[in-house]
């Protein structure tokens, strides 16, 4: 049985706290934050803290935290031999005695339901030893797990922020130019979905579609004068020279 | 039973010919393109003409052609009473004696599987008898059946622009910085999966992630520095832009 104890109570700290719960390998015997309400969800699951100085010992300690405070917190931690892990994308991994990155390449939102099962676990460690009880709590709660060093980690960060965060604010996107027009954005759904399936077995480069590959600038000038959004024109014309350059 | 005769052998024709293909209430009973070489796939399975004056007379007459050929080929079609209609999601409707849209709400690519039932297919026509049987029509291969009016789809069309066909772009932004890092893109698809799936019960301004919702600056600065590519660069600093300036 792995003990974990997790500092923060964030999104990402909440979903992995739910992971390593429905695990029978691992038990997060405490939740630590600075601010004693966003503890109370946890209180009647394990011990909770305000105080770095009352951690208990434990196999990790894992650091759900904004990126600016990851450091200072991981020091003030005392530990006999519990590895310190963050879950940073773009961190490198802590300069403690036994440190680690336990990076869950996912999107977390508060409520989303998940299969963490699938969720890719991009580990890394400042010994062999470490790496190995890494990989071993990974593998309690995810069957997708990954050795990344600290640059191509910094890598795949970048690449999920165009896929994933980008992605995000094209929908939004789209939902407005719906609403204004006071059509439902559910018609797009299928479309979306569909758009997402395509790329498990294709290249996106291979299928993509749309007025900018197929050079219609009828299309394109008409699109233009549609958008009313200076940003969202500025964004239209960019990405359709975009795509324009890469398949020319 | 309807018949139908589709003009053009594109992605759209192809996938339109196979639903209409599976319902036991519609018969596609002939193709036509100029070009005799793409025909030779629907010959086993239809009559084929590269002449339009041997159109077979039909109930409908489905235009999947190019935005700029649509009218200039709809005129010289001779009909009693079948509808011209096309499929295209920026054309207004044709002004022929019975004409309308019949515009499915899909990204089509040759190869990939689609369940046809779940494709949103947008109705506009001339009058309401027309209206009537293409919504029959239309119930024979989807449920998803919507009537629009020209305005209405030109703001769908420029809406699926950037859900579609810029997602799918970023998604290949995507794998080509994974790609000069030899990191496999794969990695990435569970986290592609999970933002399309979280849209489905959210709005995706109320799911927004990564560091510019944060205003995370010393992330995006690390990211610009890494992008070597200058219009992955732009992108980047113009969709942060947009989503600092969209939750401010």
């Amino acid at each position: 049985m792995f003990s974990i104890v997790i500092l923060g109570t964030g999104n990402v700290a909440t979903h992995m706290f739910q992971a390593f719960q429905a695990s029978s390998e691992c038990s997060v015997i405490q939740v630590y934050n600075h601010q004693p309400d966003s503890l109370q969800v946890f209180e009647k699951s394990t011990a909770t803290t305000t105080n770095l100085s009352e951690l208990k010992q434990a196999d990790l300690y894992l650091l759900c935290l904004k990126d600016d405070v990851i450091e200072k917190l991981a020091n003030q931690i005392q530990t006999n031999s519990g590895i310190i892990a963050h879950t940073s994308g773009s961190q490198s991994i802590l300069e403690s005695a036994n440190s680690g990155v336990f990076y869950p390449l996912q999107t977390f939102s508060k409520g989303s339901k998940l299969d963490y099962s699938k969720i890719p676990i991009c580990l890394e460690a400042n010994s062999e030893e470490n790496l190995k009880i890494l990989r071993a709590i990974g593998k309690c709660i995810s069957t997708e797990i990954f050795e990344i060093n600290s640059a191509q980690r910094q890598t795949l960060h970048l690449s999920a922020v165009f896929v994933c965060n980008f992605t995000n604010h094209l929908y939004s996107i789209g939902e407005s130019i719906c609403k204004e027009d006071n059509m439902p954005f559910d018609i797009l759904k299928a479309l979306i979905q569909e758009t997402s399936k395509k790329i498990e077995s294709n290249s996106p480069s291979d299928v993509q579609t749309g007025p900018a590959i197929r050079k219609d600038q009828s299309t394109i000038k008409r699109h233009l004068g549609q958008l009313q959004n200076k940003i969202h024109k500025d964004i239209y014309q960019l990405l359709t020279q975009s795509i324009i350059q890469k398949h020319d």
